[in-house]
């Protein structure tokens, strides 16, 4: 039978890995790797079209893809930026496999969340036809029908989109595809006081209101399972069990300190609690093996493996792997009705891929050959049919038909074929090896006319794992105009953290960082996770500048939310980079204490106002550190934290050059792309003028060089009455 | 000819004493005062009946009067808490001065700044009508016709205000009538990016977009004299010359640090810079005295004068002045078309009431005599006839006719007829000497079955200098239910902070405070502001103890905004008081540095991370003392600032018992009468329960009765742990 991780991840779950618990988005962003098989990325060389902002701004990204039972049909969702409209807009597209002919079924505001109904020939979706959003059945041939409407719409929100009415907002079927649990909005009046907020100002982007868990069965009838807060709290992987008769999920507890399991069945009616977990451990779903039992990756460094946990308790190792499963990036995993065959979704070490490899009862593995990455698989339940999309750094978002038993995967159709005109930039993968000798991979994207022998400026962009092989892909370069500035003449280092699996030290680290309890001192915690990081940085800038590729003199370094962190610590702790931009971050700053205590505590000891804690935030926090900075710190944020003043205004007090420039109804990720324009703009400006001494003549840029000339002139007096004093 | 101060301070410019310059509101909350004649304010003794928590929700307020230059009538607008529509309501009224017949003209969402257009019969006033705030003239039957419609409107809130639509929001009649200068909103998307904001979160309640000042002339013709970041800068004391051909008016400039007068003239066209200063002056008109000069009060202590400084410099001093000019709470100041008799609005010291003197050639300075203040009164241009407002904490607004060249006040009519029929409280004025030798000032209002030689509980209400004779005033009790208190058997101790003109050191600290250089060291300045106020407040209790009144072991502290900064300090390096309520505070609390640096540099020498400044935040900084906190806090809070939460996350760490209790879309002081009724019942509630330790049996308590119980048991467990530990 058919199987998918159905980890739950609507925009309103989304806040709690950006703003509650940032460490959170960083740990799952950097989860581990080796090696397998480093495709080098250079596909396409035939002349077109270079990069603009506009390109960026505007790209497409796969929201859900869905084959049909038969195999004959894919049903996908594409959302894009819309400068005209300033919004983006989501499509549903119907894809005929045996043609590839594709066809646009609606446009719309909002569409998710599009699933087969089990044992039917139509679909299920999430659409906003009017009426907020709510869930349809779509057939073959596009025609929308209303499933669940909740007229009590709240305006919910999400890392990456802007506020949207929602009526249902999740749902997942029944293996029979008889009834269905569905995640049902509340509203309640906007002025209604909260009594001991987590956070002051209070998220209200994300939609601040209780949701509830309903199961709609076969009959009509509806059972309300629970009602949850979804900021404080939250749930996550709901699951039906094989029988259809009962479900399972869990719940985060209002302070987030532990996590419950609740199941609930048809004869009970009523939801009931069966375990709970301190709440660092976010339970995920194992994948189901060859030999009957779960499937995992395993281990640390050289000795990363495949290993198969059988029912009786015992092991089966499947050998090395140069992979991890359970990504939320990559593909879900399936296993074939007869059990012989799994197929799983993997994410690669060295060249950062996604893929697939299928494990069969003989124990071998074989991986589904392509070059680039694929993603978003779909697999029926009959284990005949597939479809993925394949894409890479440089290689625009293309449907693919899978044979799950043989593994073979061949290309259908291009998804995004305005950006297949533009000549592709030289992207090529690598591992770099720190001094301390932990790996972080990612990639190199060469200037667009790339001399050999000539030095060039680069810029570090960094977020968690996120240098991967995804087509333009704004959960890593968010507002950093990577393909322009190689276009510009940068060299840019697309660069990631090190694989918590890289050491058992890190993944120890990592853990305390979590909460777990744990033998390392709070520095070595500080050392491991970020002090390592940098150190990695510093040192592939000094191999590039040694190889002659970069000229270590004029390196920037860009990141935003986990990123951020290591940009802010990296200008407070290194002088390899001499300006920065930092996006929408604010973890590690002291006021984060105060909404993230749970989280800091394992970092810093206690409260920045805390005499024993002071010493721990003197050595990491980059407020503390203003001082120390070794260049200009541009800030961009849209939750316009106390933290992001923080350190703006210590730097300036230190007459470190600082520009914070807040986007208002912005989310973490902008969802406006005019917004994202200009923030990009500002990006080239901000490295142009301080890596290269070069202003914009543009008449509506007078205020701004005004304004960084007098910052450069107090940073450089600065400095020099330093050198004098010495 | 006529003159009246015309500080100007609509809703948006408010933000700059309440969120932008804590210091500064606390500042012109708390300035000079003496004796004059404390009337000892026990009026009407009918029976009736008791106060309610909606009494004070719906209390009445008067925004405006004006008199008709005929002095047969007189306008006012009178604005109260409406529970059934939870929003403020205004009516404007018009009275027969002779029959005392007050009739109602208008009710409407938003009515303000009420004048008498010179030269005409008719009045001016900014209403909405439907089409957002714009201005209108009324004539004496109530007819309106609109005089100035800005369609751009601007979403802007105040203090005490929600959000409104306004297209002009503020303005002022040249003495001639034939011009008025207007402040006119300008809108802008609410997504446009914010370049290095001063406070993060962005306050927007006030109204974000830049302003417009323009002069409207006889003729027809509008000239654009300034456009004004209100946020950031804002400007100030617009005032017209006499002969109407040109004014001037001060801004602040965007980073705070100076004021720069502007003039405007029908020849120049355009403003231009007269003189700057640095940015703790605020200007503020002198009041014409009957020699030709300009009336100030001067002086400390028992030495606090009323002095007249001529053309050529020299002072005439007209002796000991226990009252002091140009509290924007007294009434404005006029002087005869002759220029013999100058009429000046006070505020007396000891008992702190507003009245008005009149100051002849002579020498003479006589009181007009009335019990309790006289407030918002309106004078004729003849300087015949004039208005005013008579209320004291017990007793409700009435209108009273003045004659200003006599200085006689008789009784109209009752502004609040359904106020009369409360049984007044026993209210009595009181000045406390503390342990320095510092007077502060204030009233007891004793419970309503008043026992002599019993002890009661307490709970001292403090908010500046706002404790004195004005009638359910929200700018003093903002949601603390004084009234209900005392009808509940507590004994309310409504106590002022020393006024700065107490002494001439007292007066030097609040001028380093503000930015003055000067020569005491910040302790000093940390003593004489903060520490000795609590001085004070602990001496008052002690001293009522002493007498018998007060169990000095049942006492509570409460106050908002500059008195949430005494309360927080009172609690954590006092013991005198067992539980506290603090009102949308902040201010001295770490994170505020960085968004009002230039008002915490004197206080404590630099940010809280500098190890330089630390021992100074340890030594007055409620969040760095939370250990030492003496007793429970709840935090009411409208503004969400990181401040809060981080006074409020230390206590929790420190095991001491605190609340934050969020309400959003709120105003500084409330503007939803139902949101005071709900903060006032918490109030209530919170006191009960930590000094009586009595619960509502009210079974939606439940859970907050579990939480406070958990919240005691952590306390005392803790403080008996430390009693081991010792």
């Amino acid at each position: 039978m058919h199987r998918r991780t159905s980890f739950s991840r609507p925009g309103p779950i989304r806040i709690r890995f950006i703003t509650g618990m940032r460490a959170l988005l960083t740990l799952i962003a950097a989860l581990p790797g080796t090696t397998l098989a480093a495709q080098a990325a250079s596909a396409f060389a035939e002349p077109g079209r270079v990069w603009t902002l506009q390109d960026i701004a505007a790209a497409p990204e796969i929201v859900d893809l869905s084959v049909s039972e038969d195999g004959r049909q894919a049903m996908y969702i594409i959302r894009h930026g819309d400068l005209d409209k300033n919004a983006k807009i989501s499509s549903l597209h119907r894809v005929d496999l045996a043609t590839g002919v594709d066809r646009e079924l609606k446009s719309s505001t909002w569409l998710s969340k599009l699933q087969i109904i089990p044992g039917s020939t139509d679909w299920s979706v999430l659409a906003d036809t009017g009426d907020g959003v709510q869930l349809y059945r779509v057939d073959g041939t596009g025609r929308f029908k209303a499933m669940l409407i909740n007229r009590d719409l709240d305006q919910v929100g999400g890392a990456a989109e802007g506020r949207q009415a929602f009526g249902i907002s999740d749902y997942g079927w029944s293996p029979d595809g008889k009834s269905c649990w569905y995640e049902k909005r509340t509203s309640q009046s906007p002025d209604t006081p909260t009594v001991n907020p987590l956070f002051l100002p209070l998220i209200t982007t994300y939609g601040a209101n209780p949701v509830e868990l309903w199961v709609r069965s076969g009959d009509g009838e509806d059972a309300l399972l629970d009602r949850i807060d979804a900021i404080a709290g939250g749930y996550f992987t709901v699951e039906w069990d094989d029988t259809s008769s009962s479900l399972t999920y869990w719940v985060r507890s209002q302070d987030r300190k532990s996590l419950e399991q609740r199941r609930w069945s048809r004869h009970g009616r009523k939801a009931e609690a069966l375990s709970s977990e301190s709440s660092f451990h976010v339970p995920v779903h194992d994948a189901r093996g060859p030999r009957g039992g779960s499937l995992a990756t395993t281990g640390f460094g050289g000795d990363r493996k495949l290993i198969e946990t059988l029912k009786d308790g015992s092991v089966v190792e499947y050998g090395r792997a140069g992979f991890r499963l359970g990504d939320p990036r990559a593909s879900g995993t399936w296993i074939s009705p007869a059990g012989d065959v799994a197929l799983l979704g993997t994410r690669y070490y060295d060249d950062t891929r996604y893929g697939l490899v299928r494990v069969m009862k003989s124990g071998a593995v074989e991986e589904v050959p392509v070059a680039g990455s694929l993603t978003n698989c779909s697999v029926n339940r009959a284990f005949t049919a597939g479809v993925c999309v394949r894409q890479s750094m440089i290689s625009p978002p293309e449907l693919v038909r899978l044979d799950p038993r043989k593994g073979g995967a061949t290309s259908i159709v291009g998804l995004a074929p305005s950006y297949a005109t533009i000549r592709p930039l030289r992207v090529a993968p690598r591992t770099w090896t720190n001094r301390n000798g932990y790996k972080a991979n990612g990639y190199l994207v060469y200037p667009r006319d790339y001399e050999k022998g000539r030095k060039y400026p680069a810029i570090l962009v960094t977020h968690g794992s996120d240098a991967d092989q995804r087509f333009v892909d704004a959960g890593f370069q968010w507002d950093y105009p990577v393909q322009v500035w190689a276009e510009r003449g940068y060299v840019v280092i697309a660069m990631n953290e090190s694989a918590v699996s890289d050491s058992a030290e890190l993944g120890a680290a990592y853990a305390q960082w979590g909460g777990a309890p744990g033998p390392l001192p709070m520095e070595r915690v500080q050392d491991l996770i970020w002090i390592n990081t940098v150190s990695s940085f510093e040192d592939a800038v000094k191999d590039l500048d040694k190889e002659g590729l970069v000229d270590a003199s004029r390196v920037g370094i860009a990141g935003y939310s986990a990123g951020s962190q290591m940009v802010n610590v990296a200008m407070t702790r290194s002088k390899a980079f001499r300006a920065a931009s930092s996006g929408d971050g604010g973890y590690l700053e002291p006021s984060g204490y105060f909404s993230n205590s749970a989280s800091y505590r394992p970092v810093f000891g206690g409260s920045p106002y805390d005499p024993a804690a002071v010493p721990l935030y003197r050595r990491l926090s980059p407020t503390f550190r203003a001082a120390q900075a070794a260049g200009p710190v541009l800030q961009q944020v849209a939750s316009g934290h106390a933290s992001q003043l923080g350190f703006h205004v210590s730097l300036r007090d230190a007459g470190v050059p600082s520009e914070l420039v807040y986007y208002p109804n912005e989310s973490h990720l902008f969802h406006q792309p005019r917004n994202r324009l200009t923030a990009m703009q500002e990006n080239i400006e901000w490295f142009d003028y301080w890596l290269l001494g070069k202003e914009d003549p543009d008449p509506a840029k007078i205020a701004q060089y005004e304004r960084w000339r007098e910052m450069r002139e107090k940073w450089e007096n600065g400095a020099k009455k330093a050198q004098v004093s010495k």
